[in-house]
């Protein structure tokens, strides 16, 4: 029955494996909300100008796109951004400022399928709009160390990688590249850390001839900054009034971090530019500190894309935590708990007319929020005793012609091992005292 | 910009939007979890051959569907039940029996733009597999009307019409009929609510003459037929063993929702068949009670469809709620609450000193679980108290020149109006102090 099976790439998830995505959503959700962000969604498809209108046409290989019924060239989204663009743009009049909002979504790509690697995937996004300061810089960075945080995570399992594209870029102008050399700089150093020298092949052949050796050596120097003090070194003997600016914004941001505890989750690393050019500023990343996995989370500031979509401007700066580099550390660090869908009671129950006589109980139960679970077909008692004490519920209640004769029900603690009888009417109230009282 | 809009039908979230949906969520949740279900999810895009073997072929200008990159034919899915089969079917030997599973998810119809009826729509999904008796009808439908009480409504707001396929056809075989006599029996009478006696045309059409008058006759009164006396009554003078086997499982199943309590909540209505030829027993519906509004609520069994996917036959119960018209019944009813994003704790800072003072509290007050508001930029004190008088905050923590040099933040209890200088290091263990005594 082949042609009925999951198409290849797309996720399903059986019991177990959503109670681990619904933990994952749980906490990110928690986190978000006491840092006073607010939840929004949208749609799963969308127009496919509006990716061509970010990235280019170059990026409809990547798509899942097609034409639709009415004729519409039309995409599965492949990320969140340019949507919350158009949801903020489009109503940024009424929208109070600084805009913090979140969502928690599944997106799509085309990918060509290879063993680990799927069509789909979950992401949590955060963004500010309407802020330009680094106050926004130090909003993010600090919900995304405390969204892996919440997990148990600490600054021994991950940290936050923080480079500048505009650093880059005043650096590069300081060193005397015009900006479309500066570019083809930024792309080799986006690529330098996994495929070395080769990274800058390009810009020889897109400038006829390969990058001055002195200049080369320093953008070199300058791609292995890893702090503060090293990168004030590196600027000391410039003046450029953009550098200088730049390198105050710097100091606030990483004292602001510093202020909040999270000095240790924070390095300077202006090895990471990102491949999207349309990042306009801060930029970081979040790895595993083994460096075992793929990035668990990059950011940035683009204040140039809600503009870019025919809105009026508006400084952005969100981040993206994918879901499953993400399961993967919580699972190899032992974070990820084991869900056991426990009932609290158990109902013990003795025949047909047992059976009238306990669902009442069992509904009004229910309806009062406790978990409560029964045989459909009519059981062995010793069996029913058997499953309700591996079922980990903390109560039986016991429904035999006996007590439905003296008009009580036989209650249980299953962990104690201990029975009283309580008359009918009190079931409800008994259990409730029992549960308040653990 | 118009080519960046939201496709027409799709929906978006605004934050507002987005609380009501939540909530939404959280209690369907929250009720399927008291009764045992568990939580599964599955693709949005599936493979079209998937709808065509449940539907028909016809089904497909109702979907939207199309061709990927891959040359494969695929759909936005349009329901979750044919998934849910699948899911089971794959791993039928190693699920404990009974299945009890749920999933909340949004659905796509490429249906002709009209106003009000949208391409969207989100349904809770809950299934029952592996238990062919009425217990698991019991189950679903008593789990259906605490879905909806759990908002507080009411027996005097909804009510739940329950009829059954099988019964039909024993009826009418006992009248008579062949089966595709039958069939198209049932047709005219899911149709004969909306449109009257023209429901029986396509009878005529197809069988060269009209339904007989005395059958017809037979017919129009049982589809009236709307209590359980009423249904004794019209089987008392046939004598067929699947009917009294029906009969009994009628009186089993009213009986069974009248001992937890629910008996207000159901109403006999052989005139509901449901469109969908895949149901084999019981189906019911339900609607608001002053009849408004469109189904809020529709399942029934369907005890074939896993077998027709190519597994092992399976007997399966299930039901399905749509947000849309369930918000609107909320919002008629006054049940849809209004969602305020309210702070815990607002910080008053009072400028870029105090604010790095101020940042160690608020993360660790966030990260505590508190939720934490302060001003991205300075702000003079006197907006700073009133922001926080109006954001509903609890506490205001003050971090004003004065209380760093003396070592202390003073805590304002928004509700009093009182003010205690506390010293910093016990701030976290004030406030906890504090939320824990409300």
């Amino acid at each position: 029955m082949s042609t009925f099976q999951t198409l290849p790439g797309f996720r399903e998830f059986y019991p177990d494996a959503l109670a681990r995505r619904n933990h994952i959503f749980r906490l990110w959700r928690q986190t978000a909300h006491v840092f006073g962000f607010s939840e929004y969604d949208a749609p799963v498809l969308e127009p496919l100008a509006l990716y061509k209108a970010k990235s280019g046409d170059e990026i409809e290989a990547q798509l899942f796109s097609f034409t639709d019924k009415g004729g519409r060239e039309v995409a599965l989204r492949p990320e969140m951004t340019p949507t919350v663009c158009r949801l903020v743009g489009d109503k940024a009049a009424a929208l109070k400022r600084p805009i913090k909002w979140f969502s928690i979504g599944e997106f799509y790509r085309y990918e060509r399928m290879q063993k680990g690697r799927g069509r789909c995937f979950f992401q949590f996004n955060a963004d500010i709009f309407g802020e330009p300061g680094i106050e926004a810089e130090t909003e993010l960075i600090a919900l995304l160390a405390q969204c892996l945080c919440a997990f148990g995570l600490t600054a021994e399992d991950f940290f936050i990688r923080l480079s500048d594209r505009n650093l880059w870029f005043y650096y590069l102008e300081a060193l005397g590249l015009d900006e479309p050399r500066a570019r083809a700089i930024l792309t080799a150093v986006d690529k330098y850390e996994k495929i070395g020298d080769d990274a800058f092949k390009p810009y020889g052949e897109q400038f006829g001839a390969p990058l001055d050796p002195s200049i080369k050596e320093k953008v070199l120097a300058f791609l292995q900054i890893k702090t503060l003090a090293a990168l004030e070194g590196a600027l000391a003997g410039l003046d450029n009034e953009n550098l200088a600016a730049r390198l105050a914004d710097w100091r606030a941001l990483l004292g602001n971090l510093e202020a909040m505890g999270l000095g240790d989750y924070v390095s300077v690393d202006l090895g990471v530019v990102r491949g999207l050019a349309y990042y306009t500023g801060f930029v970081f990343e979040a790895f595993d500190r083994k460096g075992e996995l793929r990035a668990l989370a990059g950011g940035g500031r683009y204040n140039n894309l809600v503009g870019k979509l025919g809105y009026a401007d508006m400084p952005a700066v969100g981040f993206a935590i994918g879901d499953m580099t993400f399961a993967l550390l919580l699972e190899q660090r032992g974070l990820m708990p084991a869900f056991v869908q426990a009932p609290d009671i158990c109902a013990v129950i003795g025949g047909p007319r047992e059976r009238l006589a306990a669902f009442g109980d069992i509904h009004a139960l229910r309806a009062a929020g406790f978990r409560v679970e029964y045989p459909m077909k009519d059981t062995a008692f010793g069996k029913q005793f058997k499953a309700a004490a591996e079922s980990g519920a903390k109560l039986a209640l016991i429904y035999g012609g006996d007590e439905l004769a003296k008009g009580v029900v036989k209650i249980r603690d299953l962990t104690t091992r201990t029975e009283q009888e309580v008359p009918r009417a009190e079931v409800l109230a008994h259990v409730k005292n029992f549960f308040s009282g653990e």
